[in-house]
Order: structure tokens, then C-alpha cells, then sequence
């Protein structure tokens, strides 16, 4: 195992009924701005249910945080909250409303032009305490520090620090009811993919976070199929979005090594082509996997094992179906595995290498061995 | 599953060479109190490094917290820390010494006996900020809020004020080098049966907690065996502290049912027989299965499946043959499973029986149907 720091201190409020803990969550005599997206949370109760919580607080919103939270649009919350001044944020919303809130609270007290924070990796001066009210289990927002905010077409995030992380998320696993099945499918992706781009990688001896990294894997490969096909399933629910947040909170990545490549990638094809986000670690996951299958053998061979029970055949044929099984997997969400599902073509695949490459000068991978051939190998085969 | 709050703010320093890393971990401007136990740091080689990184820091020492931490010591380190102003306590040692600091970062702001704070459960006023230095993987308390003092025959626990958790616990697996197998394997039993008494209980739906339990109960079976008879074997040693810390900082527990009956139990065996903290457990723990295998019918049945691979025989067989696994586990580390090995005879057990009943007035597990009796049958059949 290799040396690492864990510290998490994002405090989770879990169950039914949760959102009116809100009321002690946040200090009375804060000024709170509201953040949340495209006005969802006004049609399935959620934002009732804050209104409420929060009756005896000071507070303003701010929506319209887009998926793919937009640095114009977070600016203008950041004016907002500057000229408010705001001494709390709360997110209510899915990972592009976390994300960009998070945002919006290291902006609020950045000297220079804050897109810096992104494009060119400069630290943070300090940040609004923010909390969350988590709508959309996928991207793990809601117990990191990590935020991923767009301009145009570049798809840029920032991690790590951790002023970062929201001081409380509140996860109801009943405000997922009302879920599309695409967002719920998408989700599911995002965090199985958050969980392979931490385990799928070189073998440092880690056995517990292995394990666990499987459990979250077997649970999501077992609950799936409910929480999209049994409607008001609590259980599968509430499974499924505990999955998601254990799945990036630290914990599985402590002490052994990451790869990401896959989501350098599919940033890529989403601000190239507005794919969604879990939707494009589908198609870049079990290409990446075929293309990087010798260096990743013993972790292959052991997730072909462990996670789907195959132990027939040479161990090429075992990390083949291994990979096959994961894209079935995919596919029974509702999510491809194919770029062409979405129209992309062979022609369009140069520049989203190139786009790669400008934002991230070194190679990808956890053997930093993914250079732009390699990339655009995994993309071709993903046609 | 059930409703929960996860809140665990510990700063988590782990891997080799760690210790230094004290220097900037406690403020400067801190005045500390070193706290420590019989002396053990001075032989290893772990009290130079302290020493050494806090060589710009501001301290004083309290050497001499036995195992199972006598309240008179920690109320003498109390009145030392308060009559010296300490602002940080630093706890280096093992679960006793940090069970111990925790005690007297409260009792320094608590203006009633601090001892009520323990046997009349007051709530406490205010807690000295602590760290840790751990040097024995076993009882967690390096991440989580528990502490567990006695004096005279009185062995009685405080838990769950965030106040009380370490602000940061170092985990450097080299400083086990020295220990000697007998508290290995005590902090293997320890360790495995946290996870047992929140696993081992009524099915509310919670796969990812029961698979991450799984993953550490497998991982001990693993390296166990490996960290009592390799000598100086680091990824043993790494992979047995870590399973120790995550078997009771709240993770793995949230959710879910809980026992906690083998360990009422085991506090009085110690409290009157003197008897290691982690070996009571194992002389508990695998009576108290059987005793209880109608009600843990279903959550026995999936521990014999998963952890030890048994699918044949009936329900009843299968079981059983899971329980003498587990006794078999903890007698391969040296540890018996037997009252008999400590000399404890079928006339000692009412006072154990009677001191349990007077400490909890309530029927012990998570059915709330363990009571005097049935305490009786589980030490008579554990002779």
C-alpha cells in the first residue's frame, strides 16, 4: 500500500425525510443563497421541502445552473453573492449544481480572474462554506472536493483542496423518484466507472480497498437493474446512491494508484459533442480497458474473478468477457458503449485527441503511457 | 437501510515515515501534552521520532496509562494538564492510551466529576483537542469518538461526541514491528470482531455495508496469519492497520443493526479476571453466535457463504461450521476461545452475570433479548 492522507470531513445525513435536519444544519443568522439547476427540484417537492426547512433562515437563490455548470452562468451567482453577501451556499441539485457551487464559493474570494483556478492550477484563496442537498446520485460531489465547471468548449475541473468540501450533504434517497431513467442510467455509470478508474490500475498490495472497490461494484451490478426498473423502489434507491458516494469520497483511492484517463477523455467528447457525462465514460471505459489490457492484467484478471465469477478460459478470454459483461452491463442501463450511437464519427476523433492534449500536456494513465496514438486507438475502437 | 448520520472528520497520516510529519500537523503555539503508556515508545524507537518532529513545539509528557486506562492515572494527567495549560493533547500508543487522552481532553472542561460523565452518561462540556501517534492496530479509537476507562471492577465506555474524535492519527505500520504476537493477535480479534458486532445482526437491505464488512473480515483472515509469523513484513503489517481503523470508525456501522453485546460482556471478564480486552472477545463472540443463531439466522447463513466459502450441509451445518472457522481464526493467532484457558470457572459467572446487569439495566443485542440468562448460557457453553 502506498503512503496517503485521508481526511473526509463532510458530515452526511442519510434516510427518508432528512431535508428538515436543514433547519439545525445551517447557523441561524447566515445568509444563504440557494443554488440549484433547471427547476426540477420545483417540480418534485424538493425545493418545498428546503423552503420550509430554511422558513426561520435568510435566504435568496440563484437557478439555472446548467448540467455541465457554465463559468458565465457561476459568475453571475458569484456577483450575486458578492453583492449579497452571502456567508452560505447551498446546493440543491445533482453533481453540475455541487460542482458549480463549489465553484461560485472559491470565486467569491479569488483576487485574480478565477477561471485561473482552472485553467491554470492556481490555488484557492479561500471559500463560502457551502452544503448540499444531493437530487442526482452519480458524480460523488456531494462528499469531495472535486468541481468540474465548462467554458465553452473546455471541460476543466479542480480538486483537492479542502475548503472544498460541503460542510454537510444531505441524501434522501426518495427525491430520486422522480428521476428520468437516462439520468438514472447515466449515474449509475459514472460512479462504476469512479470505481474502476481507482481499482482497474497496478497492483500496489491494497486487499481492503480492492474488496471494497468490488463491493461497490457487485452492489451496483445487483441494484441497477431496480433502480431503473422498479419504480419507488426505497431499497435499490437508497443502495445505489450510497454506492455513489462512497464510490468518490477517498476512501477506495487511499493508497493506491489512479488512472482517469477515461474521464480526461469523455470531458472531451462532452464539450465536443454534448454527451453526457456518465455517458461518455461508457464509451471510453472497455475500449480503454481492451487497448491497456496487458498492463492492467492482474487487476483485470482479478475483476473478472471477484466481480463477475468468471474463472473458464485463458486469462485473455477472461479479461475479454470480463470487459464484454461490463459493457452489457452499460448497454442494460440505457447507456451505449459506442460512439456511434451518438453519431460520432471517425473524422471527429482528431480533435478531441488534440483537445486532450492542449488541456493535459503529459501522457494519461496510471503508467503515463497514454499519449495521443493511444488515445485515438481507444476512441477508433470505440467506433 | 436504515436512516443515518456519517460524520468522521479525523485527518487519517498513514504509511512509513509518517511521524515527522507532527511538526506542522499540531499548530506552533500549542502547548502539548505527550501521553503515553508503559514506556514501550522509548524502546522502539517511536518516542525519538516524536521528540524529534516536535523539536520546535512547545510539550511536556505523561507517561504511564496502563492498559484499560485507570481513571485515578488519567484524572492526575488531568489535573498535570490543566495546572501546565495545555491547549493539545498528543496520545502516542495504542488504544488504551487514546482512549485514555480522550478521557482527560474532557474531564480538563468538565466543572461536575468528570467520572459522571461515564457512569451517569453526563454530556460532556467541552473536549482539549487531541491527536494520535498509533502504534497497536485494534480498537479504532484513532478514528472514531469512543473511550472506554476504568477503576476498581468498573470498566464503563463514552461515545459519540464529535468533540472527542483526534484531529489527525498517524498510522505508520513499521512502529508494529516491536509488538509482540500476543497483542497482535489480540488487535487482529479485536478488529474482526467490531465488524462481526455491526454485521452479524438483523438484515435491513444494506449490501454495500455488508460487503465492505465482508472485505475486511476477508482481508484479516488473509493477512493475519501473515502479520504473526512474517516478521517485519510491511504490506501485511499496512493492510492489518488499516482493516483495524476501518473496522469501527463509523463506516461500516452506518446504516445498520448493531450488537455490542459480546463487548459489555467482554468488559466485565476483564474487569474481574483481568483478562486482555481483545482475547474476551474471542471467548464471547463464538458462544454468543450459537446462543443467538435462530435470530442471526440469515446474516450467518450469508458470513458462512461469503467469508469462509461454505455452500454444502443444511442451514444448521453450515453455520456451525462457520462458527468453529471463526474459533479456529482466532485460536491459529493465539488467541482461546475457551473460559477455560484463563482459569475461569462455572462459579465465577453470576458476578459476571450480575456486574453486566448492574452497569446495563437493559437486555443486551440488537433484538434487545439477551438477557441475565441468557448471558449465563453464553459464558457456561464458552467453559
Amino acid at each position: 500500500m502506498n503512503n496517503f492522507e485521508y481526511y473526509n470531513p463532510v458530515n452526511i445525513v442519510f434516510g427518508k425525510g432528512q431535508i428538515k435536519k436543514l433547519k439545525d444544519l445551517i447557523p441561524r443568522g447566515e445568509k444563504i443563497l440557494i443554488t440549484y439547476g433547471g427547476g426540477s427540484i420545483k417540480r418534485n417537492g424538493v425545493y418545498d421541502q428546503v423552503i420550509e426547512a430554511l422558513s426561520d433562515h435568510d435566504f435568496i437563490e440563484f437557478g439555472g445552473i446548467e448540467a455541465n455548470p457554465q463559468y458565465e452562468t457561476l459568475m453571475s451567482a458569484c456577483e450575486l453573492a458578492k453583492k449579497e453577501q452571502i456567508s452560505f451556499l447551498l446546493a440543491v441539485g445533482g453533481g453540475s449544481v455541487i460542482d458549480g457551487t463549489k465553484f461560485i464559493a472559491v470565486a467569491m474570494h479569488h483576487s485574480d480572474d478565477p477561471w485561473k483556478i482552472l485553467s491554470q492550477r492556481q490555488s484557492i484563496q479561500g471559500a463560502t462554506p457551502l452544503g448540499s442537498v444531493l437530487t442526482l446520485p452519480a458524480t460523488g460531489s456531494e462528499m469531495n472536493t472535486g468541481s468540474v465547471v465548462s467554458r465553452g468548449k473546455e471541460k476543466l475541473g479542480c480538486f483537492g483542496d479542502p475548503r472544498m468540501y460541503p460542510k454537510f450533504s444531505i441524501l434522501d434517497p426518495e427525491v430520486t423518484y422522480s428521476l428520468p431513467e437516462r439520468q438514472l442510467g447515466n449515474g449509475i455509470v459514472d460512479s462504476y466507472v469512479h470505481v474502476l478508474e481507482q481499482y482497474l490500475t497496478k497492483d500496489v498490495n491494497s486487499p481492503l480497498q480492492d474488496r471494497m472497490a468490488e463491493s461497490i461494484l457487485k452492489t451496483l451490478i445487483e441494484e441497477g437493474p431496480k433502480v431503473i426498473h422498479v419504480k419507488d423502489d426505497y431499497a435499490s434507491r437508497a443502495n445505489f446512491m450510497w454506492c455513489a458516494t462512497m464510490a468518490l469520497n477517498g476512501l477506495i483511492g487511499s493508497g493506491v494508484i489512479h488512472d482517469w484517463a477515461t474521464h480526461m477523455i469523455g470531458h472531451e467528447i462532452t464539450a465536443f459533442h454534448g454527451v453526457d457525462h456518465g455517458r461518455t465514460l461508457a464509451l471510453v471505459m472497455p475500449s480503454l480497458l481492451r487497448v491497456q489490457k496487458e498492463k492492467k492484467q492482474n487487476k483485470l484478471l482479478q475483476y473478472a474473478d471477484r466481480v463477475w465469477n468468471l474463472s473458464n478460459g485463458t486469462p485473455d478470454e477472461r479479461i475479454e468477457q470480463a470487459i464484454i459483461l461490463t459493457e452489457d452491463f452499460f448497454n442494460s442501463l440505457g447507456v451505449p458503449t459506442k460512439l456511434r450511437a451518438y453519431n460520432i464519427k471517425e473524422e471527429d476523433i482528431n480533435t478531441i485527441v488534440e483537445s486532450v492534449r492542449s488541456h493535459i500536456p503529459v501522457n494519461l494513465g496510471e503508467n503515463g503511457d497514454i499519449d495521443g496514438e493511444k488515445i485515438k486507438t481507444i476512441l477508433m475502437q470505440a467506433l
